[in-house]
């Protein structure tokens, strides 16, 4: 079943660009950050603190637009759900940033930048796509490429968890204190690539639909 | 788009409030027994644990109910989302009274305290707004509440993490099993903060729609 | 509110069947992973990870489908809940199998064989269910075996976390690392038995609506 949104309820769509544009700029402070020394860190973890407030905003905006105009409910839904994998993308982001700090870690191992660049990509893809939304066209290509993000921000994660918790011989061994900080970061990083899967599903979601 | 549920429709409203008075008198339970000597603990676990066998009922009391009467579909999802955030905060309060006596933990950092408080708070601040859904008065001051009590709650939580995993130098440092523990408690108590917030964002969206 | 689905529409059912079927083939190589010898996992993991890909088709497939018919809103979002849970236990159990073999874990507490049984006969459990959501029969009693169930695998979790963290003078401790695996794979193995209770949650609540 087609149907369309009229003018009114396409506003929607400009608040999920900059909202994706939003993320786009924590991921950049967040690839800084944990490319940077640890007196660096403070003040992108700041920065990335106050994108995570300006994305609160972006997402209280579109709620209570979502609640205040007529929508076909099945598609409140989706743009609930969209919103809300939008804000838990910025709010990991903004955790990992801030737990690197609060936790006064040294050297991150390398697969952390491979993280938090494939989020810094995923968060690319993400802003691309959303203009898309309204004119329905490049999604499919956006879903499949967040998926192989998806895949690859996996293996990077399994492999820091391995190296973690079993490391090899040759591999000097960290402190447990600071494993167990490390793998709440890599896993906080992971939630973060999780959640623009759930964007991308949505997305592809309100794609067939209107199609 | 304004609209009115009918009496009928109304009768989820008691129920919620039923079990908001149920959390608060599972987050009184769970402040003594953060308070208490280990010894006085299981008796106070055991009350968090009927009560929320308690919640269990109510919730399936407002889910049977939900799925037995007419609502239109966009409140039906604020209602679902409601009964779960609810159902959500009860579950971590009583997985975290369970786990302090099954972990025979002694003495529990100030902290957690800290925590348990700022829950017993949002406890009656979400009983004393359940009534005002079916008025719709008072509600944004609640919302405005609860979200600076999870602000509370999170300053808390990471001092909390902070402690126990980046300990200064005076502290005398705990063994690793202990912090497992601890870290474990502490990360259920602030999921039952988030679910309280979650509690809260939902009562807004409600009250939008009926405004 | 009584309605029924049209034949059109029932075409959802056989997919969750198909689904919960497959999940029943990866829960059989889960309960043989956990009581293999460790060069015998890695094999049995392949295969649930085949299984974990044919999943991901079946869930993509259904929700292609719910995107693409017209039923009413407040099924969608059951469906949709329901297909997402069911790939959930499915995510689940690929990552605890995958976990033990990329840990290397040597033996396995025998608590982890209890939570395979139990997730092997929650899915035997489901599977049977399925085909009832079209008759609406039997599905009560689903729902009280599976709540069951998931009581049972509560009680082996929290053995198994004491086990591990709080154990008693007489076992011999493990050291920490393998303290983290364990734990991190038991947690996993609660989840999947968690989403199957969202399952039959889900299942109960489409069951009352058309009854």
């Amino acid at each position: 079943m087609a149907f369309r949104l009229t003018p009114h309820e396409r506003g929607f769509y400009p608040l999920f660009t900059r909202a994706a544009e939003n993320i786009v700029a924590a991921a950049e402070e967040l690839t800084k950050l944990v490319a940077a020394e640890p007196s660096g860190r403070p003040v992108l973890a700041a920065r990335v603190k106050d994108l995570e407030h300006t994305g609160d905003d972006l997402t209280h905006e579109i709620m209570v637009k979502l609640n205040s105009v007529f929508v076909t409910p099945f598609d409140r839904e989706d743009i609930y759900r969209l919103a809300s994998s939008l804000d838990d993308v910025l709010d990991a982001i903004e955790e990992a940033a801030d737990r690197i700090v609060l936790y006064r870690l040294d050297a991150l191992p390398a697969g952390i930048s491979v993280q938090a660049d494939v989020l810094l990509r995923a968060a690319r893809a993400t802003a691309s796509a959303m203009p898309g939304l309204e004119k329905l066209d490049s999604l499919r290509e956006y879903w499949v490429h967040v998926n192989s993000l998806e895949d690859e921000g996996d293996e990077a994660y399994r492999e820091l968890l391995r190296d973690l918790l079993a490391p090899t011989n040759d591999a000097s061994p960290l402190d447990v204190l600071t494993v167990l900080k490390i793998k709440e970061i890599v896993e906080t990083l992971e939630e973060a690539a999780d959640a623009f899967e759930t964007v991308a599903n949505t997305v592809e979601s309100i794609a067939v639909k209107e199609a």
